[in-house]
């Protein structure tokens, strides 16, 4: 091992919030460091993904997935290093992804190899954050649920919303490289200077300045044919009211919402789907993972000649977690948020 | 011409109605009995069709259908006699179906003809009534609703909100052919017994007696994989919490917003279509109509063998069309709403 730590840095659900997490829902510990499991591996966690969906499994209850337990590790998606391996699939300094957990180091045991999703990465293909953000769930949530469920055509109107964040940076630029108009729905008058100028999107709505449905008339003059929606509330009650005939909404997520302690504002303009015959769709990346190499494949080459862009905002220490989780509701982060939990050694 | 009459009553919409509908809404009113017009034909309207989507075209603003004027002649779909003609396509004697309008004649010039759907009926197929449900505008949209944007397989279940309405009687009875268990929604004990004793639905949950998610719990339980919704609100919301993995929901109405005069409820419960996959789309008849032959054909031929009945409630006189509407928002109907305008001479 090449491991100079004695104790592993734990995050534990330590209860259950009502609205948004607060510091009382965390407990932060130290763990002896786990031992290599037979048949199995230990990983030095490198830099964690934060997600919005973190927020859905801290609630009581099955969803897509289940819920994480009190005194559990927080569950997280990361990228690591090998430090030891009892299984020929991996070895001692290899790069890897997979639900790694808020913690600096992660055992493996044999038998869950598969559902922690393990895989080796290729960081000669793209440094460490971009496996977090576009060549990770964001980047194959947003790949796939454009794509696949959405199934724009060159020549139509995409717009996505959460347009500079991890997911929506990506639906974006794949938009654009298909043929599409794109436009973004971000808040700030920073954001949405990036998603157009960096991006490549034809326009981007400020959402804090102004009224999304303007930004919708004089952005999408020909309405909107697929709407990638990842807040919900209002502006997906808006993005209705434009649609197009036989337009595709994506449903990958709904910000607006996670932290309600009301019940969840359902679209009152989904009566539109009816007059519009179209269609609103969820999307769960984990459907797709036999394909996720496809995607890592396009989306690394477009990276690589320089049509496509991946911005990620990194924050130090894994004391941060809890506070730094909070900037996705805020909408403070700017890019995909990636907390480093330690330096490559 | 075989008609003694030489008056044309008629129903115009003389104001908008803000919730339900009134009599200072309508206009019942006596024209001279229009012309036979050049390349045209002149119909005596014999029955139409009651329909909720009426509610939609008495509002301001264009739909998936343009409104309905003030002064103008309420639109209806209905099935009538030529009694005059100017063209080879219908002869006199022909029974028709199209939007013949709420009146006793109804003159159609010969470049209205398509726009108004005029179709000559086969009534040695079906009797006449049925041709303003099963094989009109109601089965039409059940079929093709459930068959194309549903897409049930045998073994699924399916549920169906106003199950003994014109639409939901079809839908049930399709699905059922299909080989798929059937659970229809319905109000009130004689409906529901109608659905399963006589349509050979599975089971009905009766929303007035009872609560519809223990409905659903009891009868879907292997959950639900597509539910045609009628009626939206509380209902959809309810079968929102009971879809299976992919799921389809068919958006066909939500006459339980119509004469609402509040903000329709959208969907609380829209983010099952992400935790599950799940597809909500609309249906418009009129997508179809090159295909009605087919299903007219197909569900005929059930009918002929028993397999499938299909049931109206029929009012007599044009004058009472405006309290016969509101039994559609009332579910005082019991089948598919028809008011007979004249006997056939």
């Amino acid at each position: 091992m090449t491991t100079t730590a004695t104790l592993n840095r734990r995050v534990l659900l330590a209860s259950r919030p009502v609205g948004l997490p607060t510091s009382a829902n965390w407990q932060i510990a130290d763990a002896p460091m786990p031992a290599l499991p037979p048949g199995g591996v230990l990983v030095r966690n490198l830099m964690l993904s934060l997600d919005p969906a973190m927020r859905g499994w801290m609630n009581e209850g099955r969803s897509y997935i289940e819920a994480v337990g009190i005194g559990d590790v927080m569950r997280a998606g990361g990228v690591g290093r090998i430090i030891a391996s009892d299984t020929s699939a991996f070895s001692v300094g290899d790069h890897v992804s997979g639900m790694l957990g808020v913690q600096q180091f992660c055992a493996i045991e044999a038998k869950a190899l598969a559902m922690t999703g393990l895989t080796r990465i290729d960081v000669g293909m793209a440094p460490l954050p971009k496996w977090l953000n576009a060549l990770g769930m964001p980047g194959m949530t947003a790949y796939f649920g454009l794509l696949d469920v959405g199934q724009p055509k060159a020549g139509e109107t995409v717009v996505v919303s959460g347009a500079a964040g991890a997911v929506g940076q990506t639906v974006g630029q794949v938009a654009r490289i298909k043929g599409c108009r794109v436009v973004g729905i971000a808040g700030g008058a920073a954001k949405c200077e990036f998603v157009v100028k960096e991006l490549g999107f034809d326009a981007c709505i400020d959402y804090k300045a102004g009224s999304v449905r303007d930004g919708l008339k004089a952005h999408c003059p020909k309405g909107v044919d697929v709407y990638f929606d990842n807040v919900g509330g209002d502006i997906l009650d808006t993005v209705l009211t434009r649609i197009n005939m036989k337009a595709r909404i994506v449903i990958c997520g709904a910000i607006s919402q996670y932290n309600a302690t009301a019940p969840v504002k359902g679209p009152s303009n989904y009566l539109s789907l009816l007059v519009n015959r179209a269609r609103m769709e969820g999307i769960v990346v984990f459907d797709y993972a036999r394909r996720y190499p496809e995607a890592v494949r396009e989306i690394a080459g477009w990276m690589a000649e320089g049509k496509f862009i991946s911005r990620e905002d990194i924050v130090d220490g894994i004391d941060h977690f809890p506070e730094t989780l909070l900037k996705l509701f805020s909408g403070e982060n700017f890019g995909k948020l990636v907390l480093k939990v330690a330096d490559e050694v």
